[in-house]
């Protein structure tokens, strides 16, 4: 249960940016979600607007896509990767008044792209937050997690109590 | 309850950023919230940790203030903003295994900074989950949410089930 | 009709970013228009598209705002705003398979904002260029030009042969 | 003639980054133009400029360079990509006082470079506009499209009506 | 002597970004130097270059003039700031072999602009020493520093062993 | 002695990105250096520091990890790469109230690392500039080079009057 554990921290406790130069390169895919929840009337508004819903959702599909992209410039030691897939989805749930994100990230690379997705379902999330925080000022951002991850040494992984 | 209440669509549901060119410039403050949980053992290791918690945190620290100053090349609707003031600061809760992120941002300026704070918090989250996955692949980021606004035409607002 | 009226330019003939801090701060507006043709089935492809053209548009707008706020990012010798409006509009125009794109750009500011408002214009036309690119090679972004420009010393401006 | 045609969509009409993993990586080239159009005054200015042309082409040469390495954080469903080569060249044309913009980008990787070279031309094209726009409001950047492309499954692909 | 002076820590030796919301805005102009010292042989080819000469400096401006627009995008506690000019000059000492780099940037604003002419000058020396490393691998960045600052609260400052 | 070993510039003079398609991937590592020189009792604020100090080193360390990731962003003529090691460490100097940073960089990839480490160590300087500039108006930074690079055609190369 040592310190060294924590990989982006070297001996002394400082961080730095891990050493992948000798893995394999493998296809690596990660999956994350996000949970935003709205009050009822905010996501009626969304859920009722056919054309209009349809840039609410296309913005922030974009949003996070893009915000994969740049995830090794926003979170300090991840590695800079070409990833060669990005999917962020939307799935309305009208009783709880909540959207679900879900986001798809993968690669043939030597590191993962679990901070890629996270970080696409996270702007996504901040997004519709965005666009809704005029009506709704109680808007949460709730379960931002990974769902599964393959590829790389550790091979697949799934959360168990993983996608409701 | 009619649709163009979405302040970031226009008449034909388009995305567009908002015009704020006659608003008054006026000091702004917004402060967010996110919270991290971890398991046991993980909270354990930046809990007891003293110089090597140090740079966990600190780099989460870096992380979520470098995130706010990036916010409106994040989220697309996002007035770009000369941000004064920037605050990341962390809360260990031993009993729930959770860190607690509150993030400030201040302005003087046409518009509200409540998604630089809420970006802050996210990304800084994000680090946090990013040094700790090795270790912990259960991370759960939760209740990213505005706890307090002010300043500009709607005053001070402050959530009712605000600060635990 | 001598050198120095390249104001990017110092006697010496090097760019610099020109001095702004003693021009008066002034509501500037800019409008800009780019043209992107395609061959006819592509164009219809889009015009028919009801919600799947949606997404063709709505990406392009997205990442005109986007750019529109990277302008000095982009274009070397641009100050950099905080613009307080970006807005992009798309016109089709089924006789000659084109689609026009209308940016405006706003702020209160130094200097006007034309290049904002023909960067926005610009990567809105080459998003719809990448997004139709598979299905049409043919592709061309013409007649990219500023059409309109208020506000600052030189007053109000528009282009003569200006919107078809 | 489905709408499946656009790569960029999925089924449902959602943008997504289209998923290159298992394409081979070979060398790919692409070669694109813009031409930028300006009056006779503006264009001798530049033409007869000796060392002060210079600066005005040198800088439009570094934009085009630079844009093309962020292509991908500008068109949202580009793929980052590891570009080994980019160049852009200029012509000046006398008679019709325009300027030809050529850019080359190059890769060893799994998806195409034509929106890289795209972005190259059309960024150095609108350093060109933002550098002699004070002395010429009627510039006009006409023409921007990819003349050549090779490498990947596609193979070798030239534009018909070429090079002028 | 206490620990609060450095001002980017907070009570606790945290870093933050300064609350510069209250301070006056003023003109405020810094201006900083950075040397390269190169092998005679490489300084001779830059000075003899003529026009080949033109495109080493003439990119190392440029890379000068964006890298101060950046600065807080670099600088992690560093005010997002927008500069009403930069400038960026070179002078060549060929007794030693050196190149003096001397930026200036200036701001009506609420912060100094000392970092971001430094950054300037930092950057516009690495671009040099990125052009030259093939031919000359001892190359030597030296002697990077503040020149002069003014505005604000602390006035006018100027380095005692100032300008060589 | 013709120069056209400035390999940054075509045989007209142009800066280019030079074409490194053909290079073959093999393991590249630089280690850079930058040194920054305070006055006494600056040097002693930070070497007395404990917990306090933590978060000077640590924001610099951060800083020049990302700035390594950014490197191609900043330099104009630098090829992006997808680093997969970066490290910065510092060495307290009391005698001389000098700080020593030390940077390496590493890539599986088609060129060398130099620059990124000479960036990553530039920009962990002038972090630590900003961070002691309110209370030290006279720092330094000097000495910014190269130490060490292998990897490539050119094989081991160690500057002679290399480490301290």
């Amino acid at each position: 249960m040592s310190q060294q554990r924590f990989t982006h921290l070297d001996e002394q406790g400082h961080a730095h940016m891990v050493d992948v130069t000798d893995k394999e390169v493998s296809e690596r895919v990660a999956i994350a979600e996000s949970w935003v929840s709205l009050n009822q009337e905010t996501f009626e508004l969304i859920a009722a607007g056919g054309i209009k819903k349809g840039d609410v959702l296309a913005t922030a599909r974009i949003a996070g896509i893009m915000a994969a992209k740049r995830c090794s410039d926003l979170i300090p030691l991840c590695h800079p990767l070409a990833l060669t897939k990005v999917k962020v989805e939307f799935e309305l749930h009208p009783r709880s008044h909540r959207i679900r994100i879900e986001s798809l990230c993968k690669l043939a690379g030597r590191t993962g792209v679990e901070m890629e997705a996270l970080t696409a379902a996270s702007v996504a999330a901040l997004t519709i937050y965005d666009m809704c925080k005029a009506v709704d000022k109680g808007i949460l951002i709730e379960s931002t997690r990974l769902l599964e991850k393959s590829g790389g040494k550790s091979g697949h992984w799934q959360r168990e109590d993983g996608r409701a």
